[in-house]
Parts: structure tokens; sequence; C-alpha cells
């Protein structure tokens, strides 16, 4: 995978955002759970918050891959705020892509400029890896739909503009689903408490109830049905980008660890002079270089339509986040007592991490999409 | 290993303790950061304070393997807690064995009863593995010394009342090391900020400052230049402490996690009927055994005295703590997202046994010791 | 589990037969694909044949643990044939606690000696992990039984004396099997082809025909329909056995490759001062002493009835031998190029502890067997 | 890595060739040691011995992905023959290079057709990971040398027909070694016995014993003291010939697993419908996508020259060499009892792909080197 001039530009220009403007707060924000609404402003001021969104609606219209290598870069510094990018990105190009002009006109551009910013509603309290047996009704009333149901583990729930909601407009099946984008203000949206988690603190989380909100036609995205089909191009995207988010933040935390062994003495030796630490570190950079490489050719298989596509994406989900928080706690077990400490970012890295085995589809279910293909529909993945 | 009827009835008194006074608060305790002075005067009641203190002083002079019972059943609730009360018998057992009739009859008592708290000072901030570099130093002034010098990472640093503390009265070998068990609140000690940690957050963690702090000749423990063999045995008895620490932590996840998988539906089914996850929980349970049995062999060895006690404890150490991460880290991925929150104590205790890989020696250093054994000393052990 | 001075003792003298009988002659055994009739008969002369069979037949009564010690240190120089010795003395056990008058009168003597020895014939073609299903049929005919049917996989297979053979007398469902002792040249008995295998070579493995092979009454083990019973009641054992033989195993390379590493140099330095195989090491003694630990405990299980002994032995199978088979690759791999030539042992090692992984209920067999007790019987085992 | 259409008939040529020459003896050529040398003439036929080497004596001139393609075919059906004509390859491509024009005419057509068959010796007795302290020497005397030393581990020996030597001219440094072209059947050069192995049957492996063997000045490749650049050259080549070989292995034994399980049943079910074991297949598939894409990204590195290609190198072999030994394991566990046997392919893929973590510098050589560039360079590899 050769990248072009103009790629290594937007990695180059992601770099330099993360460490002036991530780097320095990272550790603030997880410890006082802020949500950096201005940094996600900045971060569009650059073209980082519609990067593979539809130029009709003011994204850049890039491909994974493109956007890949910026949000690898940004998790580097700090994979919570990064892995909230990635979602807003995901909420931009669906309405890009499928948004209604009503719709578009109304949130195209600021979407795509990060001046307003959308959540992700898929997810429901009885359907965390089964999504395709979510609740939330959309019962049609006239040309209308009355929204009914919880959604849970929502990325910026109360804190966003915009909802992308996965309701049930038809029958029990995958088929019964619809999307919707709707403004996160209606009638009737509850924002539950703010969830405490182990990490990804920069992203606020939280359950939201609908009570009878009332939905215009506007806000549906595509037809009717098509919402679970969305929802899976959604997830593929959704698998490249937090496996990026795994291997950028797996470089910060070897980044970090190989500068700290070249520092730190012990029994009157560089750390980097014990043969066991240097062979962890090559390892920790062997698997990291693996990751990176399956995850880049699952976005080349994505953005060239590959009908194998979702398969790459589920392997690359799979591999680079497991190898990617094993790196991360490698680096944290090289820095010693000090990796235990929210004084150095390798402990906010290992916390951040932890996620991505389980979000997108836990790891476990990345197996059984892998072994379907394999098995139930014998494909030769090579 | 067959346990005592008087064995079993210990660990059941702390399983009650357990579930009564830690299981409901020790979320609060982390979360807040509270140091639960309360509780530890509870748990003398019981004589937990001094499961292998001497009997002189008030401590019950049972065994290793003993005390782990207790730990164990006392860590499946709240590793954090438990690991401090391990510290603090450490402090107990010292006083016991090397204080003067001075120091016990002072504190004696009151450690071992809990109304007073210890802490353990042996690691600086530029010593962590390399423990026999430390740089503290207590300087002889007729029959009095000068303690002056710095400690890290000191567990209960700046709440508790008795530090023992390890400085150089010699030369710069092992053998100019000496321990003393002074009062904490001794003009001239200064307890830094309070670390911001990962886990173990019931337990303050705080850096040392000793200038020109005057230790009186009953403060000295056994001899001059007994120290570091006095912190050397300590340490075999560390390392099953924490590694009994692990052990209970992943009793505690897999226990949880079962009974969640019996509750959860996913796909039509109970979690607990998908056989790639039976096939986990299996796994967890095996290893949870196997650390078990390895620390209750390193007891045994430590309890009789066995010549490669040391090198028991260090597998144990190493083997235990590693596992009963991994078993943490099962646990936590078979609860979904659900285990990435608060709510659950299995965030929590995947926070709290990561320190356990790093503590009491790196898991690299019970390497280093476990093939220092087998090559420089040809050990044959079994 | 401390062992006995009578224990040790027995110990001691099967490390001496291991070293004066099998070492030797262990990789002739191994290329030539012979299997070693007169050691056998050696090791009956130790009581080795009949270890833990029944004194009225002339074994040693003892128990399961006391066998492992020996089956163990015999291991260390020849997983292969001493996993043979353990199948016989499964044989010679069954004779003795279920055998009728006639055939204990008949066979017991000569197997406890090992003058005879003796096959299991439970696996079938169609049938390996699934026991139960298996087809082989013994068909009542006035007081008597005709044998039809084939088994697969059978050690020593048309080089043994006596066949254990399990069949079905009754229904479909396990309770329609019955165990029979049976003379291993009865007319009707046809052996098929020696397999050619990846080790365990000093072994003959055979699949066996019956041909209406005619069974009398006094060649039934205890009564009809109990034969699945006695059979998972071997499998207990045999499990304890197998994962004995990867201790050993285990305990052989490793100090082989200890040995080895203090004689090679490369770099100017002896192997042994690299650090991160000195690592390696050091991981490799503490697999093996958990290992034993856990076969211990099993044994310790088995012999006291506990009534979750069979979890216990599958818990010990699946480590042990996932474990050893780690330990002899890492060994092998220490010893470089050195590892991949059959002049050395560590690679007949390798070959010989793969199958353990596999046999006696594959390792994935051993994780059905744990989580059906946890999740089904919800058992709290520790 | 997007293959183009010509780089696609290439692989599919070689497949071809795998199935319809390699599959069919394979098994024979491994139990009775037949080293084929048919096949590799047939392998001639089709540009598949001189893959990489310089036109100008006949080689195709391709790059190392290329080659890596037609390897990983037909690795595939049968590593150990595959691997030594990566090895002929090297040899072919090391005259090409660097042979003399005599040296060229005489043998470089019929080494590019597989007329004539080449050895690479460079490992000693002595000196295995550590190759530059190689103490072969070749004195010169007059315009003549005379070659006096030992090599060991030579594939081919005693049965090709040109060997690769690399010898001392000069001091003990790396820049005293050179490189020689010679015949095979020069007097004073002594074969040893033929090394029993546990796989790699098809390549006769011998010691080589150089008795005042000698050189003509044509002999030399390049100029005196280039010997170790060249030899260094040749293992990136040789590292991602052997990665390769693994990969195609992997992936063969992972094909043959999944026919395996779609075919046998077990408990009333295909084993494919186990969901453990749909989990280990995807878990094999994921790891042999992601060798095969380092061994594809350092093959690139190396074919437009990059500085850190050798890091690649290094990090390709150590990762599909492990990651592919262990997917031939996972392949033989999931046939169970019959993984054990000869009659199935698996079994030998096994035996076959062990060799490859120790060989062209064993993996902990591989780490070694990655370490020395991160550390002591201070590379930047990503």
């Amino acid at each position: 995978m050769q990248l072009t001039e103009e790629q290594l530009a937007f990695a180059q220009a992601a770099r330099e955002f993360a460490q002036n403007e991530l780097a320095p707060q990272a550790a603030q924000w997880d410890a006082e759970e802020i949500f950096p609404k201005e940094v996600f402003r900045q971060a569009g001021d650059l073209g980082f918050c519609g990067l593979y969104a539809n130029p009709a609606i003011g994204g850049l219209g890039l491909g994974r891959l493109d956007a890949a290598l910026v949000f690898e870069e940004m998790a580097a510094a700090d994979p919570s705020t990064t892995a909230f990018l990635t979602i807003h990105n995901m909420v931009t190009w669906m309405l890009g892509e499928w948004g209604t002009p009503t719709a578009q006109e109304r949130w195209g551009e600021a979407l795509s400029q990060g001046q307003l910013l959308g959540s992700y509603c898929l997810t429901e309290p009885g359907s965390g890896s089964d999504a395709a047996s979510l609740r939330t009704r959309a019962q049609r009333q006239g040309d209308k739909y009355v929204l009914n149901g919880s959604k849970a583990f929502i990325s910026g729930a109360g804190d966003t503009d915009v909802l992308i909601v996965m309701a049930r407009t038809g029958d029990d099946s995958a088929r019964g689903i619809s999307a919707f984008a709707i403004p996160a203000d209606l009638p009737g949206i509850v924002y539950g408490r703010k969830e405490q988690k182990m990490g990804w603190n920069s992203q606020s989380t939280r359950p939201i109830n609908f009570d009878n909100v009332e939905l215009e036609p506007w806000m549906l995205l595509g037809e009717e049905g098509q919402g679970f089909r969305f929802a899976m191009k959604g997830l593929d995207g959704g698998r490249i980008n937090i496996a990026t988010c795994s291997v950028g933040a797996a470089q910060g935390a070897y980044d970090a660890a190989r500068l700290h062994m070249s520092d730190r003495n012990q029994f009157g030796q560089k750390l980097d002079q014990f043969q066991a630490l240097q062979f962890k570190l090559a390892d920790m950079l062997t698997h990291i270089v693996a990751s990176r490489q399956m995850v880049r050719l699952a976005a080349h298989k994505l953005d060239h339509g590959d009908p194998q596509a979702s398969t790459y994406c589920a392997m690359a989900k799979r591999l680079a986040t497991d190898l990617g928080f094993q790196v991360c706690l490698d680096a944290q077990q090289l820095f010693g007592g000090y990796g235990y400490l929210k004084d150095y970012p390798v402990e906010r890295l290992v916390r951040d991490t932890r996620v991505h085995q389980i979000l997108e589809g836990t790891n476990e279910i990345m197996r059984v999409i892998i072994a379907r293909q394999i098995i139930d529909q014998g494909a030769d993945i090579r």
C-alpha cells in the first residue's frame, strides 16, 4: 500500500493537529469528562468532520483509506476524542448518502464543518451484538412517524445536534428497520444519566428514551426498510475506523515506551539495553505494522467495492483492536510503576483502547461474521 | 493442599466480611478515592490486621497459607482495599519479628487490631525494580539517626501512622541498608501530592520526602545492615499476598461473568449457551484453579522454610498476576458494553489487578529471579 | 501436596528405570517403530504394570497420585512408551475392578507383571470425541455374545494379548454399552494396517475389525450396560495419566534445553546469558510446575472420590497437555537448528506430546466437560 | 497490494503445478526422504528456478513479490520441496548478480532451468545465528584459494551441483568474508551423513567438510571481502521466501481443515457447526491474511530498495513463520486423531513449517535485528 503525496500531506496535517490540539488536553478531558466541542470545530476547519462525506454537502469525498490515515494520527494522541470524530464522520457520511434534500440542506454543511455534531443510535439495552433485534419503533401516522423506544451507549448523546436513529417501521426482520436523521432536541427525546466508563471519557455516553417523538417525512434516510442495510454499510466503515484508532493508539503507546526506555535507568543500564525488553519492543512494532496493513487492506477493499469487503473489515477490526490493546498493555508494563499513573498518557491509552474490542460488534461477533462467510457462504478469502 | 476445618472457617469469615463490608462500598471508595480506615478497624476486630504477626504483639501467628485464604476471599470483592490490608499485615509482621521492645509496646497491639495503620517505604523514584540501589540515608549522629531522601509509590502514605523505612546506614551495597519503624508524623516528613492512578484508588499513594528527620535508636528494626534481608523476606510474603489478590479478583470476575451469562440474552439464547463463550469460561476457571494452586504451593514452601521458597513465590506471583488480570479482561469482554461501565464491578477489577503485574517486583523481575536460580545457582526446581 | 518418603522412593526408582532402560533406546524405538515388549516386562518387575490395580490380581493398589509420580519420571525420557504403559495400567485396573473371577485368574497376574499386555478399545472411526455414539455391537446369542464392528486408533493393537472392548449390548444410549475383556487372538479379530503417525512410534496403532467374534460370558466386565460408566471412570484416570506424560516430557525437554544453553556459545556468550532466553526458560519452568500441581490436585481429588474429580481431571488434562507441548516447542527453539534433528531427544518429545492435546478427549472436549459442569450443573468449582 | 494480471497468471500456473506435480507425491517424498530432482527440472521449464535471477543468465528477472506469489502457491502443497526451490533460486540469483563471466557461462542457464541445482553454504557447526563468526577459510595461494573448514545444515548437500560457499579470506570481522561459487564435486569436498530431521525430508541436509579444496579465481563472487554483504542481501530475500512458505503451508492446512470440518460429524453435527471451532477457523484465516500482507509489504520494500527493507523482512519472517506454524497446529487439532496420521497432509505441514521459525535466522534473531534498528539506530518504522 504505497501512499500518495496527497495522502502523506493529510496524515502530516493530522499529526500536527493531534500534537497541537489533542495531546496537550487529552488528559484533562479524560479526568474531567470534558466533551471538547471546540476541538471538533477546529477539526472541521481542516475537513476532518466530513472526510468521506459527499462533497455535495461539504464533505471531502475521500476514501476510507484516506480517512484512516487521518484518524490514525489523531488516535495516537487521543483515541477517545478521535473515536467520537469517526462516529461524527459516519453520521455526516450517511446524511450525504441517503439524506433527503431538506435534511442535507439543513445540516450538511454544518456537520461537515463540525459546527454541528451528530450521534449514531443503533444499540439498545436488549440488543447489543444482535443489532437486528432492535425494538425501537417508528410508527407511521399519516405522513409522520411516532418514535418510541430506548437506545443505549450512545456516544455524544446529550451534547450533539443530530441523531441518526435506527427504528422499526415494519416487521421483526432486518428488513423492517428504517433509518432517520432527526434533530437531537425534538420534544419527547429524553437523555439519561451520563455513563461512568473505564475510558472514552472525552465522549459523553448516555442512553436515550424516545417518548412519542414526532418525526417528519424529510427525516427518513433513503426508503423505509433500508435502515439495516445502511447500518451494515456504516458498520464496515465503523470497524475500519475503530481499528484505525487502535493502530494509532498503539503507535502512540509504543513511541512513548521507546522514549521512556531510552531514558530510564535500572541496575546501571538504560531500560532499552535489556534484551527481554528489546524483544518486547520488537514484537510491539511488528504487531502494529501488521495491524496497520490489515486495516489498510480492508479500507482498500471497501473503497473498491470488493464483495468480501465486510469480511476484511471484520478481520481487520478483530486483529487490530486485539493487538492494539495488547501493545498498549505492553507499553504500560515497560513504564513500570509510572505506567499506572495518570501522569503518563499510556495509562489512558490502555483504558481507551479496551473498549475497541467490544464496540462496533464485539470481537466475538467479528469471528461470527468471518466464520459465516467461510462456512455458510463457502467463501475463499485470501 | 487440603484445607483444615479451621482454615475453612477463616475463609468463610473473610468471605462474609467481604460481602458485607467491602462489596457494597468498593465502587464508591474507588470513584471517590476514599481510604476506608473504619473498615480496616473492623478487619482488625477479626484478626485480619495481624494474621501472621507475632502473637506477642497481638498477632494471630498464622501461616502464609492461612493468610492467603483470608486475602483471597476479600480480594474477590475489592482487591485495592485488600491489597492495602496485606501491606499493613507486612508492617505488623515486621514489627513483631524485628521491632525493639519499645516499638512493639508502643504500636504492636494497635497495628494488630487495625487501630493504627502502617506503610512500607522501600521504593524510590530512581530505584523501582532495582531496590538495592536505594539512596535514602539514615546518618548516624551519636545514638540517633538523621534521615534524608525520598520514597515513591508509598501505599497509604499520608493516611497511616507508622512507616517502615528502608534506608542506607552503611555502604552502597545491599548490606548497607537498615530498616526503621518510625512514627508517620515526625518533624521533617513531608508527604507529596496524592498520585492519580488507573486503579487501587481506595489506597492513597504518595511520595514522601525525609528532610533531616531525627530517628531514635528504638526505631531501628533488628540490627544495622539487616534491612535488605528483611525487605527480601518481606517481599516473598508480599508476592504471595499480591498473587492472592489476583486469584481472588479473578474469582470475583469469573463469578460475575458466569452470572451475567446466565442472565443476558442475545440472538434468542442466553449467553451461556454459546459454545465459544462456554470455552472461554472453562479456560478462565482452569487458569484460576492453576493460579490458586501455585500460590498455595508457594505459601506452603514459605511456611516450611523451603530453601527455594523465594523462587516459588516469584513463579506464583508471575503466573497468578498474569492469569488473574487476563481472567478479569475476559470477564469484562463477556459483559460486552456493560463491562466497560463502572456500574459493574468487573471494570474496577480490571483496573485494580493491572498493577499486580507491576508491583512487588514487576513480572519481568520475577523472571530474572527465577532465571538466576536456574542458571546461576543451577537449582533443580520441580 | 507434600510427598511421602515412599512416594519419593517410587519416583526415584522410576527415574532410574527411565534413565537406564528408556532413555538409551527411545530414539531407536521411535525411528524403527519398535514396540518394546521386553521393557514392559522389566517395568512389570518393578510393579509398574499394575500400579493402581487391585492387589487381589497382583496390582500394587496404589493411588492415582502415586502412579502419576512414576509415569512422570518415565515420560521425561520417553512419553510414547510411558503412555502405552499407562494404557496397559488402565486395562489391568479395569480387570481388577470388574473382571469376572475367571478373567482375573486367567490374566490378572500376567498383566500386573507385564508378561501379557492389554489394549483398550473404545474409539471408532465414526466416534472420536463422541464416544457414546459407538456402534460396535455385542449381540447376545444364548449365553454368548457375537461381536461385530470396528475400532480405530487402538494403541498396541496387534501386539497385545488382552483387549478391553466397549460394545453395544442394548439401546443407542450410553446405557446400552457394555465392556468386555477378551483374548486378542479370538477368531474373527482382524487387525488393520499399522498407522503411520507423527509420533508415539514405540506404540503400534492399528484399527481392529470384529467379524462375528464369539465372546464367552466370563469376558463381560461387571454387568451389561455398565460399560460407558466404566469407560468414563477410566477416562478420568486416563486424563491424569496423559497429562502426567506431558508434565514429564516437558520436564525432560526443559532439562535438556537448560543443559544445552549452558554449553552452546553464540556471539561470544553462553546461550544462558541472553536475557530473552533466560526469561523463556523461567516461563517454561513456571508452566511445568503449574501443570504438575494441577495434575496432582486432580489425582488427589480422584483418589478421594471428590464429586468434581472429573472436572478437575479435565482441567488438568487441558492445561498440562497444552503447556507441556508448548514447553517442548520452546525447548526445541532453544536448541536452534539442532532442535530439528533426531539426534536430540527434544525433537521426539515435541512429536510425542502433540497427540496429548488430541487423545483421551481432545482439549476442546475438555472444555465442553468443564463448561457443562459450570453452566448446566451450576457447579462452584474452586 | 493489488496484483497485476501477470502476477495472477503466475500464481495460477504455480498453483496448478503444485496440485499436479507436488501434492500427489509430497507424502512419499517425505516418508522416503526423496529429493525430487525431476520436479525441479519441471519447475525450471516454467521459469521457477530463476524467478528473480538476472535475465542475462536465463533468469526471469522478476521481483521478490512476484516470486513470493509462486512460492506461496507451491508451499501450500509441499513446503519442504518449495523451500529448497527458494534456496536454489537464491543461488541462481547470486550467480547472476556477482558471478564471474566464466561462472555465469558455465552454470547460469542450467541453474535457471533447473538442470543443475545449487546449495548455499553459510552456517557452520559453531556459528548458527552468529553467521559473521564463521571459520571456514579460503587461503590465497598464488591466484588460487585453498578452502578448509566445515559447514552444517546444508540443504541439498550431496545432491546438488553448485555450492555457494562463504569463507574467510581476510580478518575475523565480517569484512574478512568472501563468497565463492564452486563445483560441488571438487576434490576435497566431503559430504557427511544425511541428517535425520523432524521434517523437510524431501531436502537432503548434510554437513560438508572442505579439506584443502582448490578454488580457481573465476569462482569468486564479486570481490574479496564482499561475502558477508552478499549473504546479508541474500538473507533478506531468504526471509521473505521462508515466510512465504509458511503462508502457503498455512493456507494449505486451513483449506484442508475447512474441508474436513464440512465433512466430519460429531455429536450429530458437522464439525463446522460448532461455534468454538468456527471461531478457531476465523482466527486462522485472519492470521493467514495478516501474515501474507506482512510478507508482501516486505517484498515490496525489498523490491523498491527501501532503506528499512531488512527490518520489514525480519518482521515478516518472525510473524509469518510463528503464525503459520500455529495455523498448521490448529488445523491439525481440528482433524482430531486423524491429524496425527501421515495419511493427511496436515501432519507433514506441521513438521515442515516448524523449522521456519528456526531457519534463516531464528525468530529470536529477527527480534534482535528489529530491536537494533529501533534502539541503536533510532529508526522510526511504521
